[in-house]
């Protein structure tokens, strides 16, 4: 497969791990090319908003190109996302993969054009890590490069669950952030999956609390929630913590909530295809997950 | 006036806050009650769910009370919005006062009931300061004690605007909550006022882009941004800073955005009547804001 790495967000805050990320994909066979934006920064992003547009124009139109790889998150699609052409994009038939961020295009790939992306690995923090995850390649690299895979993780939540529904979500803040919007995908009974870095339990559950509101727990069939890190609990919390957060969430939802979701910004973490389908079968704390229908 | 002091979010960190509060309002010839809330705790909260729910009745009940006053903010309004009876609580002909998560609560009273909040002072940051500031106090009691009051303050922005409509806002992490839920009132042709405390600019960009992206900015008059604070850049800004995310606002939307409305988690704040009406005249940086219609 032949990888374009983009920065649709945020500069590259480590280009050795951008190097590293090279290195280990040609090392794997396959071929990669560093647009612009990988490798330029303008203020806290990777360039200029016209510029961050044209990247992704760029990379739609390589014939050479399989998959177009994030490099980062950080913050920047949501003042773009309203000028992709997301039919374009979608007729380009590359693999859009990344995660944080990058969830604010996927949504809006979903919600504009039924497309599918993936969530999944990114250049700087995966592929590029001092020590990459196999958990993290074999996913990739699975679910890339067949028409559907089949995931078995730890689960918690209700003993005995299936289900079957459009898999979609992505990074907490954006998903609560198009709520309301234009680039909030409208799915029903679908398997939502949801993760965030460096939100405080309160804030997470306030983010929760505004797709309660909004009726987007309830229109689904299960919530997966991936891994939540980086944040500190402090004296005034008084015990209050995200597993109180949790609870809470579960309390007011008539859905199966499961946490332990390997993914997030976290080493080990699944690809998942943002926009296909999984049928989700759990039992005593063991889940399988099929994913299909997300090839073209 | 008879005011009674409610804590319907977080508990009070500042007892002695409290007690100057008291000691404040009692001085200038009012009455004041402390709800059992404003005394208790409960992990981050002032009670468990339930019981903030019933001190926001109680209040409601009290024949003697003429304001319902905030102690303070923090997180929990939004636990237990769906459940606040707000016809019942607009009937009782209390004055509601406060702000930060009390948004929440004045967001859902205007778009469930109609009813008229004020966005002011709270007991403990305000009524209960070592240092009380009389621009708050005057405007305080300006408001609640007349049935129109008009402000004259310095705004950064078009050179000469004027405008009428419904005034509301208030806290922008609660009305960007709020975006896609029933408890955002559905305002057009309205005078939209924002503040936050503890938001990295780039949060707060992306916050006023969700309201962009809802089509709440365009459906305004006017927007006024008062006081962003408590918040840190850092080296991987590269400059990127609060004027650059308001720079950022004002190049995508047609409507005027004016900075420096004295309001916010600061010691000068205005009170400012959540569906009440203004009108704005500004002209050089020069603002006058007329505000009426919001007494019963």
């Amino acid at each position: 497969m032949r990888f374009d790495i983009l920065a649709p967000a945020g500069f590259a805050t480590d280009p050795a791990a951008v190097a590293r990320a090279v290195a280990r994909l040609s090392g794997l066979g396959h071929g990669v090319h560093l647009d612009a934006t990988a490798e330029s920064r303008w203020q806290r992003f990777s360039a200029p908003d016209d510029a961050r547009l044209a990247a992704i124009g760029r990379v739609a139109a390589d014939p050479d190109a399989d998959v177009a790889l994030m490099l980062r998150g950080g913050f920047g699609l949501t003042r773009i996302v309203d000028r992709i052409d997301f039919d374009a994009v979608g007729r380009s038939g590359k693999r859009w993969l990344g995660h944080s961020d990058f969830t604010a295009f996927q949504l809006a790939a979903l919600a504009r054009a039924g497309m599918v992306t993936y969530a999944g690995p990114m250049a700087s923090y995966d592929f590029g890590a001092e020590q990459p995850s196999v958990f993290t390649f074999e996913n990739c690299f699975g679910v890339l490069g067949n028409r559907e895979w089949t995931v078995e993780c730890a689960l918690d939540g209700p003993s005995q669950v299936e289900c079957s529904g459009v898999l979609w979500g992505g990074n907490l803040t954006m998903v609560a952030h198009f709520v309301g919007t234009p680039y909030l995908p409208d799915v029903s009974g679908g398997i939502l999956f949801l993760e965030d870095v460096g939100e405080h339990p309160y804030r997470i559950e306030r983010m929760l609390y505004q797709l309660l509101h909004a009726g987007v727990l309830a229109r689904s069939r299960a919530v997966l929630l991936g891994a939540f890190t980086g944040y500190e609990l402090n004296a005034n919390d008084g015990g209050y913590d995200l597993v109180s957060a949790i609870g809470q969430i579960r309390s007011r939802v008539p859905v199966p909530v499961f946490t332990g979701l390997p993914f997030g910004h976290v080493r080990e973490k699944l690809t998942l295809p943002v926009g296909g389908r999984c049928t989700l079968r759990s039992r005593d704390g063991i889940a399988s997950m099929r994913l299909f229908d997300y090839a073209a």
